[in-house]
């Protein structure tokens, strides 16, 4: 985990630009203060609950990074008057009009970074939207404070290859600077203008124009990243730990009591090109087994598969055997359990820092 | 919910068997109190935190229905003195052989029930086992309590018409009576002869020589269950309460608060005939909606669209306005959740009632 993160600030810091980590993957303060270098702004969140909790902790600075819900603006207003410092995200002329409208009635003068959409696949103005300065121009009008813009690349998930990446990041970068540049002929400051994807920041060769970077699952890396190339199989920090219940000798299968309630349902790895089933198997000490991967999944039981689909021995495992389970998707899977239990080169864990779930 | 667990009841009482609910569905002890009806022996659980925590809400009688990795063994051996009557499962002659162990070092008369493979899916010992025996015989001459056999049909997901599911309700059967008839003959008493799965209870047309049938996903149902034919969409009894934050008029498509952390990433109607994306929408009043399903989630986003692949109209929606999902899988979903917040007629909630999660 430290040496992802440290390798992720060196890269970053070359490129001369900030992380400002996104902590949705860890919810945790242990790990999102390891995450924050000298330089980090601040942190990203992904809930309201996030923010309290990273807030009770200390951190002030926060980007609330999906598109404000009206309902929580009250709730917001609190938090902005207990002195936390979030900055919020649109994407929506009708949503700048009921973040105004709140701003008025709860006396509380909002911070907003505009949502740009740099790949087509979730929220976000077109860089050049006539409706990004209107939405900008009716927020400054209403009494808030437009800090920026920010995008989120999620289409760099599905690249296949490291000339699709680097393609990916410049063009994630174009579309925040082009509508950094936008906002700024129009009269607006724009003080931020953030990107994010562990991907794309990654495989990015430049930063210009681009004030800080949102990365959250460099920190565990999964199986996800090592198979866009973002990292080794070795690089990943994250694993479930399990025991194996039985063996099924007709399929030459064994069951392990650990499920999709442990992994996660996250199946991310399914349309690269090696497919690492709910995940892929490691003895006790994290070594990876002879291409064994998690085939299949109910609430409590995993079964284990060679991926070539030939039968495991009956006596590769034994009943009792702890084995760990490397994710597919670190944030999914971290997502279900209630912390971490840390381990060095031994295997007795040596601490636990929990984590926090909700909304 | 009160009616789901009224025409459960009814059709098993029906079939004279009793109910044994999993509770792994609702993990609330409110609910868990209303699954048991009067002539329940007890409940299902699929994790030693459910055991503890319906045991400390009163609960004695259990079935732990999860093959028990003998990792668990000590701390079973400590509810056990404590007076939880809990029934541990297994599939493996090996861990057979841990279990009388682990029973002589802990001084604990483990019960078990022995689990029979029903549809080559999962775990279990063919009816017919030899294997089946020789457990019984180590466990019964290694001072445990052999109980009886158990099966989960969990093919009978996979079923797309109802003669595959009598058909699998009725293997299903079969496999456990002729398994008991196996111990029988061998001199183990079978006093409990249990089956379990909410499709292939519905679809059942008898069950003779079955004691117990173990249903739990019955409690909420969902958009597979529906898509099974074992409800109607209008039974569904759970909800993910969502608000409209944008937009995305280039796609004609909305997008709400509510992504995988909150529907969870279960696709279980994928393969069924209607493809329920990751939930099906309805408004505040919990009404279907012109066949509008989520496409699209990401961790906390979700990217409503017609399932015809036609745009919504831009008034269709407006932000703010708060939807309602109907899940794929109520057990995956109601894992995201900490507890449940009861609607009656109105919608202002009336109750909150918390569940667990971990293990």
């Amino acid at each position: 985990m430290t040496r992802n993160i440290q390798s992720m600030e060196a890269q970053m810091s070359g490129l001369g630009v900030s992380i400002r980590p996104h902590v949705k993957t860890c919810k945790s303060i242990e790990i999102a203060r390891r995450m924050m270098a000298d330089e980090s702004p601040g942190i990203t969140v992904s809930t309201l609950a996030e923010a309290e909790y990273f807030f009770n902790h200390g951190i002030c600075d926060q980007l609330y990074a999906v598109g404000i819900a009206p309902g929580k603006l009250a709730r917001v207003a609190e938090l902005y008057q207990r002195g936390l410092e979030l900055k919020l995200v649109l994407d929506d002329l009708d949503a700048a009009y009921r973040v105004v409208e709140a701003a008025g009635r709860l006396e509380c003068r909002f911070r907003l970074l505009l949502e740009i959409d740099a790949d087509g696949q979730r929220g976000g103005f077109a860089p050049d939207a006539h409706a990004l300065i209107e939405s900008a121009d009716l927020l400054a009008q209403g009494g808030c404070r437009v800090m920026g813009v920010m995008t989120h690349m999620g289409a760099s998930y599905d690249c296949r290859d490291t000339a699709c990446l680097r393609r990916a990041a410049e063009r994630e970068r174009l579309a925040v600077v082009s509508a950094a540049r936008h906002l700024v002929r129009a009269g607006h400051d724009c003080p931020i203008v953030s990107v994010g994807s562990t991907p794309t920041a990654r495989f990015a060769r430049r930063m210009d124009g681009v004030t800080e970077v949102r990365t959250g699952t460099h920190v565990f890396m999964d199986l996800v990243m090592a198979g866009l190339g973002v990292c080794r199989i070795s690089d990943i920090a994250l694993s479930v730990l399990t025991e194996v219940i039985g063996y099924r000798a007709g399929a030459g299968e064994w069951i392990v009591d650990a499920g999709w309630m442990a992994l996660s349902r996250d199946r991310g790895t399914a349309a690269q090109a090696v497919d690492q089933g709910y995940g892929l198997v490691c003895d006790q000490d994290g070594k990876v087994i002879d291409d064994i991967i998690v085939r299949a999944t109910s609430q409590e039981h995993g079964i284990l598969a060679l991926r070539s689909g030939k039968p495991i021995d009956a006596d590769r495992f034994d009943v009792g055997e702890r084995l760990r389970i490397l994710p597919n998707h670190a944030c999914a899977t971290a997502g279900k359990h209630d912390g971490y239990w840390l381990i060095g080169d031994g295997q007795q864990p040596r601490r636990y820092w929990p984590r926090i779930h909700g909304w």
